[in-house]
């Protein structure tokens, strides 16, 4: 197993007459739709906090997941160091977290009453949302991205609870716009 | 740069009592809803089709994306061969492909009006919707799963069009239930 923290470098050739446009890629993926998650972690330092909309489950058992983070964003150097991170799978009343952690130049752990920490260290924002604390197990350095896999470690929902037991639905992210799933969008 | 179809292995320690259960990890991820795209290919021999969850844009330059597949899936094997994929971007009208592409035991290719070949060899499922061309630039076995990153190479999206200009909403996969994006899903 690679130890925590390395990074393997996918070289992949620059962008060239024979793949698409960066315009062209993201007009494509404005098709698709994802759930919307905060990453939080404090390597030492200061906390972060990042709006992704790339979380993914991998595998259950193991349980993995994986989420890409611009190598652009501000957060993103103190991300690469980090061995554990928390995600926070954001639901509708949590937009006001979705747009903290996605604006720039703000500080996100401004007001302690919205985040505490966890007793291993990591920030986390506990209002009302799903959290999974995990461990940083790979990196791939991809084109202008690292994705992070990591390994989940605990979290704060039990088989019965959900967004959906709670009643407010998850926080949906569309072509630059904001959706929440209820029993009237499904099919 | 890895020859395509060299596969990284993961190792991730087995579960054990210092990581959340399957079950656990399932029941947290029921809160995280997702896009849906359907995976062809033809590696030599039969084509394959796949839905997942799983699919999302890495980098827009270079323009890479990824997706990840349970070792489970009967389609892997062929998947893990394959040196480029057709990602399809599903609507709520191609809920059908979704089903088609999550059925075991049936062929999926066995309607010949439902999907054609790409000059370059690839099966399509061309109705409708937005799919991607592209090569697969690396793999990473990650637990029960494997991660494949794909390059981009074309798409029959333009910028102007999307699901949206088609009138027709994003499908969305939430808690084993089918949803569809529209102005009424909007916050």
């Amino acid at each position: 197993m690679h130890p925590t923290g390395h990074i393997e470098v996918l070289e992949v050739t620059e962008p060239g007459s024979d793949v698409l446009t960066a315009d062209a890629f993201r007009a494509a993926f404005r098709s698709h739709p994802a759930g919307v998650a905060v990453v939080t972690a404090d390597p030492g330092g200061d906390p972060i906090a990042m709006t992704v909309s790339s979380l993914t489950s991998i595998s259950a058992s193991p349980p993995l997941m994986a989420f890409s983070a611009s190598a652009q964003s501000s957060s993103t150097a103190a991300l690469r160091r980090a061995t554990s991170v928390v995600v926070h799978l954001l639901n509708a009343e949590q937009l006001w977290l979705a747009q903290l952690g996605a604006t720039t130049g703000v500080d996100r752990f401004q007001d302690p009453t919205k985040w505490r920490r966890l007793p291993t260290g990591e920030p986390v924002f506990p209002d009302g949302g799903t959290w999974i604390r995990g461990e940083v197990v790979h990196r791939v350095e991809a084109g202008n991205a690292v994705i992070h896999v990591v390994k989940a470690i605990e979290t704060n929902s039990s088989a019965e609870s959900s967004s959906d037991a709670s009643g407010v639905g998850p926080l949906v992210y569309h072509n630059r716009s904001w959706h929440v799933l209820s029993d009237a969008s499904m099919i």
